[in-house]
């Protein structure tokens, strides 16, 4: 029997976008990364460190570019400290604008990371979890300048420190409920026309870029498996590393957005096994932890855990 | 006094459409039950076996005509042998495919079940609790030729084995915000309207369809009384039973769904006593019971139990 | 040091609109009583005393006018209580028919709750918590006739009972997701247009309606603090009083609506620090009491304790 697909990483989406906070101080995150150790997780990500006028710490450049908000605590060295006691990765995702890339502007998004990049190193490269760069700018295609912007803001990290750098993509494969509030939306994208996208992004990425985690929500759960066996060969062509984002949260729900249901989770864990290099997820707190706000996301993590100890296989016809 | 109309059943809503599902494993589902009982349930209703690729339990006779996902746990099997332990009625909820009914292919949405249904009988038929069909297909008028699809349905049910047939209507009779993501919505039915197209309606479930439990926030609340009554008038002309399906969720919320206000709930109830055969409820274990990721379902418990218990009637001006 | 600005007052929210009930009974409410005095709130407003065809307590006078649901609890009665044995001020929200003022037709708005304020003065006047009156039609602009309708009812209770008039209006000073549902929305003020309304606007309420709570999440965050200090230039110049709604909830999430993030609460007081009168919220017992259906609320009441004992303050950059 292979063994199961296990999530070994998780996203901090503690600068959040459209995912309400849980309100947590010092005490719940350091119970939260004691849950990490014992749910195997030894990856966490950073999904920004700073979105428009929000901050995860202070930080002169952004301020001196962008009017922005008081800062309440250091968010990245909260985790830092918590992923270097517990011998746990730290990908540090760099600055959203939300100005600049939001108006086509990707010379802008550039500027406002080029000296952040090193002020962050200076602030937090001592710790010695700080294993990584995430570009939280995502991408489906190769519109939007979004090859530039990566590769701008890749070599960028490797000048100030030469790290892995990682990126979660998504495939546009399929229409959700989710994109319902942003629309028009744009059409969802055949195979054909993945594969074409990812050949170019992946030959722009190749020796800059290390690891693509595509969002795994977004194509048909039934087409999951090609999917990510065409990406599989296109990363080999390149030599990046192919994760699966395995996410943990429901797209096909009016609430925006309830932990998933199991069986999906157990399928698109399934459907990447054996064909990816790690797992990682978005995000483990809100949506699969024991101390989530959800307490579906609780009986989540326990069918979760039944899976890992060999329940849930697909049942014979 | 009247003796206040208590909720004896309730939809078991597990191939879930627009509600987040629970994560509930065996621990869990059997512990439900058990509230089942000690709250006076006596009847469960699964309200589909399979929708579009997901289905409930493995099945040659679907998975040979539509691409269908694994399944991972055999969902009737378990919901049947809680049943049988607990005395409790189960009806079984057919396979609603998501394609041929929304292409208005009533013809192959029967054929799509046509051999399904004695499999499922082959498959469960032994269970003692099996004590029903359940039409999956909700209809509010006469068109989307539901007549010939709901009534083609119900023999093949009764060729295979001959038990009761339950329907759950609802009647457009207002405009609420769970519409809203489906716009262009239909007008609501004035109750002229409505008695007209049920009328029309139930003349063809005549001897072929018992029961129409009608989903009970689909009218203004003032108007549930009087809309009742009427429908009362049409199944005693034509032989069916009247039940209620007395919504436990609120309709008229931002967030979709929550479980209801307490007070519209005692209204619902009240405007029905005396009315209806039964009251069950679209459902129990998301929006009225104790074991709910919804706190406000546990206290929504809580104020039913006092109403059961004569507190909450209408207080004099 | 500055003392921290604590919120000192809540609206109570049980004839709700768009926020999810608890199912609350008379144990739950004592008990939440009893936290508002341990947190330190002595003001309660009841943010409406009926909607529509929903009434907190039974009334001949509205229900002779507006067709009415029986009512099932003395909802003003509990809470009046409940605020007497504690201390806590009572103000009573007047009616909303959500229809005369709807169409536009100011005068039917105020002839409904004409013979009504004297009908809520005899049945709860002789409460000692009965501290003042709280205009329900919330103003964003002088259009829709809101100040003949605002003036007109603030006389009306005057006549009743010479008590503290409140009102709690917005700014419309920004677009957010909470306004998505009711498009075309009107475009967001300026700081210019907004001090223009609020000059007419207060010479019309002065001597008349006492206090101005604007809900301060109808701006952008930047731009809080010096439109509280606009609006304390008017409140001055007018006489009134001038309190700072500090909305609990999160306007910018797809959920309608989750407790705020910790971080934009104290920005929000930081700011209102020295500028307001008092702080009150929208409100306490969802967003931010310990016994809030959402954990996340829980979580945000330690967030604020922390807040109130001098955590929490900006980090030099």
């Amino acid at each position: 029997m292979t063994e199961p697909l296990r999530i070994t990483g998780t996203f901090l989406d503690e600068v959040t976008a459209d995912i309400a906070g849980h309100n947590w101080g010092v005490k719940e995150w350091t119970q939260e990364f004691d849950t990490y150790v014992e749910a195997g997780i030894d990856t966490v990500i950073l999904i920004r460190s700073g979105w428009g006028p929000r901050l995860s710490h202070p930080s002169k450049v952004i301020s001196a570019q962008v009017k922005t908000i008081p800062v309440y605590m250091d968010m990245p060295e909260l985790f830092l400290s918590l992923a270097d006691e517990r011998n746990i990765k730290f990908y540090f995702g760099l600055y959203d604008s939300g100005v600049y890339w939001n108006r086509n502007d990707w010379k802008g998004e550039v500027e406002v990371n080029r000296d952040y990049i090193p002020e962050v190193w200076h602030r937090y490269g001592s710790h010695k979890s700080f294993a990584g760069w995430y570009l939280p700018h995502e991408t489906y295609d190769s519109g939007q300048r979004i090859i530039e912007l990566n590769t701008s803001l890749a070599k960028l990290c490797r000048q100030t420190q030469d790290l892995p750098i990682l990126s979660s993509p998504y495939w546009l494969g399929r229409y959700d409920m989710s994109l319902g509030y942003s629309l028009p939306a744009p059409s969802p994208r055949s195979l054909k026309e993945i594969v074409t996208q990812w050949d170019e992004i992946f030959k722009a990425y190749s020796g800059l870029i290390d690891v693509a985690a595509f969002q795994d929500g977004t194509v048909y759960e039934l087409e999951l498996p090609e999917t990510l066996s065409a990406m599989r060969e296109l990363t080999d062509k390149y030599g990046l590393s192919l994760w699966s984002n395995v996410e943990t949260f429901d797209r096909d729900m009016p609430i925006k957005f309830p932990p998933i249901e199991w069986r999906k989770l157990v399928h698109k864990l399934t459907s990447a096994e054996g064909i990816v290099d790690k797992a990682i997820t978005f995000e483990f707190s809100h949506f699969l932890s024991p101390h989530s706000m959800w307490p579906s996301a609780r009986h989540l993590f326990d069918r979760y855990q039944e899976y890992l100890h060999g329940e849930h296989r697909a049942l014979d016809q």
